[in-house]
């Protein structure tokens, strides 16, 4: 179904496969940290919206540009109003998902941003994933069936062609609200067959599917979860590195989304 | 500042002095769970909104009435469009709390639901507590100040004339996207000095802040988590019961506020 409107359902129908069979012509990008937004704002010279449609108070930031004939809006949550950090996690990244997705109504999300990664699944600095599936390892419900919602399996919108075509690199990607991993976390993402960690992308996946919009995830490898240096030391180390990594991948994605519709990918 | 509009901001704290100083005329009741929300929605014989101002095709659920000339709006984030459970915890009880509060500008929210105890901290199966204040428990973020913004530690709404004449008994609330507890969990608990686990009511504290709608939290203990029971054989054993007494003191809790403004309460 489409993200809202009146339509019948055979109307929303027709629209989805309207929007199925004609080049993508609009795309939102959901950047959780201003170090990660700030080069592919620069990149694609998006300007910032100065009255974004967004409820007055809110810090989040909505940077707009066009770029080969594509609408590129690039969403970032802001820093947070009491504590001036950004507004990381899955609240935040859910609520900008929702009131971008209403206000701007994209043909396909990219989720874009650092993460960690697990070396014995084959992760190194500086590599960048193209997620097939999402989940969360933080939000463990043990009643039958609340489990299954708790963890929140998801696919993303499958793209062999974009992926073979980039070179990039593949795998699963776990979602939690800690920077670290705990015990319960780490078998968690065991379970979820994770190759890569982060904190918004389950979250965002989530919000796509509610509103049935598509959505890939392009992570960038900040640190090594099974390695040896503390997370937080080698993701600050590596931040600013890696996100010219990513700001590359998520550049080639966008020339190679130009031009193309969704089942193309 | 007001949750949304364009006015200036001396116009927007005009209209907030305004507010504090009428009686309170619209309330938004933010619960969870369906067993916990329609015993609340038969005592207020409230009716189904068959066109809620959510986006086609989310499940989320808007009741609505009157009584004693307060309009009363209950939301519940419905059942999940996949595994048909209730969709508890941060995510949703975010997404539901800012579509809401948009669609519905109230006076006041009050966050109800059913939770877990500390038995050390004087918690008993179906007591009723009133938040002083909330903060997270599962979003460990090492990194100066995102530390804190991850534990985002927010006051209810001050009530000191509702807590005395209704006799409810008052702690701090912690909250996470599990039902269980993990040591992490455990230890974050503690150091937020905790009464009360749930798994919503500092994500709608979050929304609460960000949009200046005051917010107020009511929860009734269903399992003691420092008890020998098992926590998910605990809650859904009392569950039915403890609504009853969540519904008997969310009645208390209107009726109080009925003809009153917020500085009274």
């Amino acid at each position: 179904m489409a993200p809202h409107g009146e339509g019948s359902d055979g109307a929303v129908e027709a629209m989805a496969a309207q929007v199925e069979n004609h080049p993508i012509s609009s795309i939102l990008i959901i950047i959780a940290m201003q170090t990660e937004a700030l080069p592919v704002v620069n990149k694609f010279q998006l300007t910032e919206n100065p009255h974004p449609a967004f409820p007055k108070g809110v810090p989040w930031v909505h940077y707009h540009g066009t770029y080969k004939e594509i609408t590129i809006n690039l969403v970032w949550p802001g820093k947070d109003l009491t504590l001036g950090v950004d507004s990381v996690g899955t609240i935040c990244a859910s609520l900008v998902a929702y009131a971008s997705i209403q206000a701007l109504q994209p043909d396909l999300i990219i989720n874009a941003g650092t993460a960690g990664g697990f070396k014995a699944k084959g992760a190194g600095i500086g590599d960048v994933f193209l997620a097939s599936h999402v989940a969360f390892h933080d939000r463990r419900i043990p009643i039958p069936v609340f489990d299954l919602y708790g963890v929140g399996l998801r696919q993303a919108c499958s793209t062999p062609n974009l992926l073979k075509e980039l070179n990039l690199k593949t795998g699963k990607l776990s979602t939690g609200d800690s920077l670290d991993m705990s015990p319960q976390d780490e078998a968690s993402i065991t379970a979820n067959d994770a190759t890569v960690k982060d904190m918004e992308g389950a979250a965002v996946a989530y919000v796509a599917d509610l509103l049935k919009v598509p959505v890939i995830f392009v992570k960038a490898i900040t640190d090594i979860v099974d390695g040896e240096k503390p997370t937080a030391e080698e993701f600050l180390q590596n931040l600013a590195a890696v996100t010219a990594a990513l700001d590359r991948a998520v550049t080639q994605v966008i020339d190679y989304i130009s031009g193309k519709c969704l089942p193309e990918l």
